[in-house]
């Protein structure tokens, strides 16, 4: 998580809410991505998807079982989903999100999936809050 | 709906769940796609999304609150985020997937977004489930 932090931090846009994703595989990380909606005029071009298409992309295949993905903000349905159907082994994230947080807090989406998925919530939470609260209060 | 079902039949790929979606403005199709996970070994190149991400790239912008979608099956928990945060005016789908259908018939996840979404299903019905037992009869 902290190496997710750290791309995070390195890659701000003013514009975008800041959330970055990075895939890994046997300890190396094979993609990372921040969201980029704003930039791209695109609302799937979340940090999470374009870490998972990046890593399936390198990788050759869309199953993605012996990897897991780092997201310093719990996953929206769209992106939980898009995990949950690339067979990623396990899901640590940072932040919950109390409005729109699908792997638990709002609805957990693994309720309707057969995947046997891990999650994690609340690694490094203070500092990925700290990020998100300084976006908001940037945006004031 | 018609023009969804004639774009599937002509795009159809043996090795894709075939389902196809076009967006629509001012009864105009500006996108249309079909599903091409296999094909780009993407779980997220679902038809809605591609759609959805060609509408925003010709538009020039993401918010979509002016066009509508026509979809063959109803869209998964994936597409459906997507399509909610595009903020499409208007959902039209098919066939109902009691699998993973997310407007309804598994899940509504209208329930957790502040837009406000209409949705219509069962539209060509029985067409759209046709193709999609052809399909799944082929790969017996």
């Amino acid at each position: 998580m902290k190496r997710a932090i750290e791309f995070l931090r390195r890659n701000i846009l003013s514009s975008e809410i800041p959330v970055a994703a990075i895939v890994v595989k046997d300890g190396q990380v094979i993609s990372a991505a921040c969201n980029r909606k704003e930039a791209e005029n695109d609302v799937t071009s979340h940090a999470e998807i374009l870490a998972i298409r990046e890593a399936a992309q390198k990788l050759g295949r869309w199953r993605l079982e012996d990897c897991e993905i780092y997201v310093t903000l719990e996953p929206c349905p769209m992106c939980a989903w898009a995990i949950l159907q690339s067979r990623l082994k396990t899901v640590y994230f940072g932040s919950y999100d109390l409005k729109y947080g699908a792997f638990g807090s709002v609805i957990d989406l693994r309720n309707f999936s057969d995947t046997k998925l891990k999650v994690y919530g609340g690694i490094c939470e203070k500092e990925c809050d700290e990020i998100l609260k300084e976006f908001f209060a940037r945006l004031r």
